[in-house]
């Protein structure tokens, strides 16, 4: 008779094999696929019987991720590791959250927003995906003083804009915040002469303003942008630079290597005289 | 007497002069050029005597396309492998359909768009077009994982954006499909702010919305790039340390071989060195 | 009993401790932070009282900048040295600039203006943002020539521009220097349409003018992008054959030291032949 | 006495002085960056007396020019080549076209516009900016294919635009090169969504086109910059690596080098040992 544990250890194998199924894994993408998919038919204008269908096939989704999640929680030997992992933590707040009931209609907006989130569950199902994702994220903090930099720029001029400008069109220079969302319009060639002409009516010099903003900004984020590929290449290279290494390794030798036979050939050749010389002296 | 079989090897060794011959060459890039221009030219408002002209002239090419092909087919000792080139496949379609008599008025727009693909045959005549092309269309399934990962960007972005605003701009915000297109817009910068402003006249955080979008998908495109770049210089440097050690391997010893060489000489002397101990001690 | 001089001395010594103590450091960039944000409140419409706090906190912040500045300076070992540092004249500027009294309402302005450069004593605290800085203006001067060539393009186009297009829009292309602005704005795409369609009215080539300046424009900033990435990464290179060489300098014999090995040998074993024939044939 | 032949090397030597002299070799620059401003000047609305003034300067600078090109032209001591030089052939054009009296009102805008190309005397006149001119004209031959490539994109796309859209805006789609315009409009995303959203009022799924070509053009013209990149950095490494293959020659040993050493050495050994032994079995 087995034991309650060995009981559970069977089920837990039994999930395991269910979670590394290839066919079972087919089955969750074309799942998360196809709440993706329910995510964009609702907001097309629906008739009333196809709405009722999409709320089944809702109920459906969401109770088949809690079963995906539970599963992949039993089929986990470690527990506590679990929830260590990132995706997992992520795929369990999408899963729990989703499970919160929204039936008023002040919330309904709010529940739809929530599922639109489960399109991120694509990311951490697909393995290159969540790679790409984490290699992104890493690339980041390399960006830090560049960021700052550009923050303080931005700052800078929006401090002045805000202090200048305020009167001519609060719209657009109202307060420093305001006067950001602008710099970044300009930023981006977004009607930015519209913006200026108005100024040069008042200050006819302000293009001054337009023109060291544009030229700093844009040097300091194509300096960013260098930052980027110079890092990338610069692994690219490192990882090239050790897989050369590790195949020398194993098959070419070195210089020093090369020195050391040269002198160990050196040291038996002048033993060899001393020895003949020696012999020859006897 | 000639036989059947030979005689249509000789016609076969005439045909293939002919498609070889530089003359020929020149002349179908010519008549592929004519073409090009003739379709520029329709898109003028001509006079009657012009647009018989351009009608003759358009009967001429098609014929003359006909023929090419033909020739080209009659040429090639391997009939069967004939359709298994991607372009010979491309230029046999594109005659083809040319031969569809559009006569109506209503399909004549439809005919003339067809001649239009005509154009792409300047392609599959220039090798060096062909060759760029083709390491263009290479190049794309690396970037596979990224361009689904800016679409899951998107599609998210696209559904929150449908189901917030969709009451405010029914154009911009409809369904999920107009959203994307809004987003696309909102991408290339194209009056962005304004798509902006109006939002944020009912959700005054909306700017949030906005700015994640272009920092994300620009963070995304970014990554696409120098993806790109980073792989192209790669294959650059391969093919450079490829030739560089094809150059060395006729020119160039390698260090194991100069290893080899020491060692060989090592033995050699400890052999003399025991001969001549041997014969010392005899 | 100490002397005056040893006395200053161990002034020094104490200010010293307190500019290299961390939590001062910490505290500095505080207030600078502190003062940032002081500016970005001053843009907001404020009440009476809160008004009279950020003049309290102006003062509190020009005082203690006076007094950071004179701790830095007393704890400088060699004063003469201490304003050939860029950074702490741009610090003594600032605070200096700072201590004008601004009261009278036409001045507010520009006294608030002022205030908005303490944002850059950031850059100066902080030491990767002062290097990421000088690393900047260290690139621009290799962009010299490509700058001159850009406003050599800029200035010609200006030229025709203002003499062809001056009657039909004043606005646009009065004199050169509206007309370089104009062009400033074709080059970033914002509205170049609008520019050329109301020329092509009375000069219907006009686009001749546009595409022409655009392509010039356009391959001449392509050209300075990849002048800094080629600069910079031919910097990343000499740095890393720097560090390989250094590494092999220690570790690794070169090419010739083996060389002279494999010589120093030859002569030993022809020394060692001759000195045997030698016996031989005594 | 002198004859007439060496009188005239005597003036062509003092002519060749004056040419290499510093000195004047900066007033021609300041002469050049004179009649720059000249041009520039112009364009404002100027007093009669200054206007006289400009007429009075143009005079002189043309003249000088004139003047300057004779001394190059008698300091050259090879005639027949002077005018090989690319440089003296757009110098002597730019001199002789400012010599035509361009005096009725109607060709004087004609004169002015002339007069603006002696700003490119500056290219001819500093060698750094001729070097990096013809650097640029020399990296366009490289990217022939993929221009063509582009083109033929745009042909295709401007010949079914102007089939398809020409009814609903003769003004953007009327002939085949209005609809060039417009989509090189397109690709520079400059209101693109109001040429877009026109024609999907006819045309529902005409942002299918809009979208393929700004995806096939985005795509060609990247191709294009990263074309750039990898040919300027791999002559970049070319010449680095030239450089270390010099640096080598004279310096370092080659492998080849050492292989022949310690062949030397070894067949050197065996003769010795062959000697010795002959010796001992003498």
């Amino acid at each position: 008779m087995l034991t309650n544990s060995s009981r559970f250890e069977t089920i837990q194998t039994k999930f395991e094999q269910i979670k590394s199924n290839k066919a079972f894994e087919i089955f969750v993408i074309s799942v998360i696929v196809a709440s993706a998919l329910l995510i964009g038919v609702k907001t097309y204008p629906l008739p009333q019987s196809v709405h009722q269908l999409t709320l089944i096939m809702d109920y459906f989704i969401t109770i088949f991720f809690l079963i995906e999640i539970t599963i992949r929680f039993i089929a986990d030997t470690n527990k506590k590791r679990f929830f260590h992992n990132f995706w997992n933590c992520f795929d369990s707040l999408i899963v729990l959250i989703s499970l919160v009931p929204v039936d008023n209609s002040d919330m309904a907006v709010v529940g739809r927003l929530i599922r639109v989130f489960r399109v991120l569950r694509m990311v951490s199902i697909i393995p290159e995906l969540r790679i790409l994702l984490t290699s992104l994220v890493k690339a980041l903090p390399q960006l830090g003083y560049v960021m700052l930099l550009m923050f303080i720029i931005f700052y800078i001029y929006a401090a002045i804009g805000s202090t200048l400008f305020h009167a001519i069109n609060p719209v657009l220079w109202g307060d420093i915040t305001i006067a950001l969302l602008t710099l970044f319009r300009v930023m981006t060639f977004e009607d930015w002469t519209d913006v200026m002409y108005e100024t040069m009516e008042v200050y006819p010099l302000s293009w001054i303003y337009y023109l060291t903003f544009i030229f700093l900004s844009a040097f300091a984020f194509l300096n960013m942008v260098i930052g980027i590929v110079v890092s990338v290449m610069e692994q690219e290279h490192e990882k090239a630079r050790a897989e050369k290494h590790a195949e020398e390794g194993t098959t070419e030798p070195t210089m020093s290597e090369l020195k050391q036979e040269i002198q160990a050939l050196k040291s038996l050749i002048q033993n060899n005289m001393q020895v003949s010389n020696n012999s020859k002296s006897d």
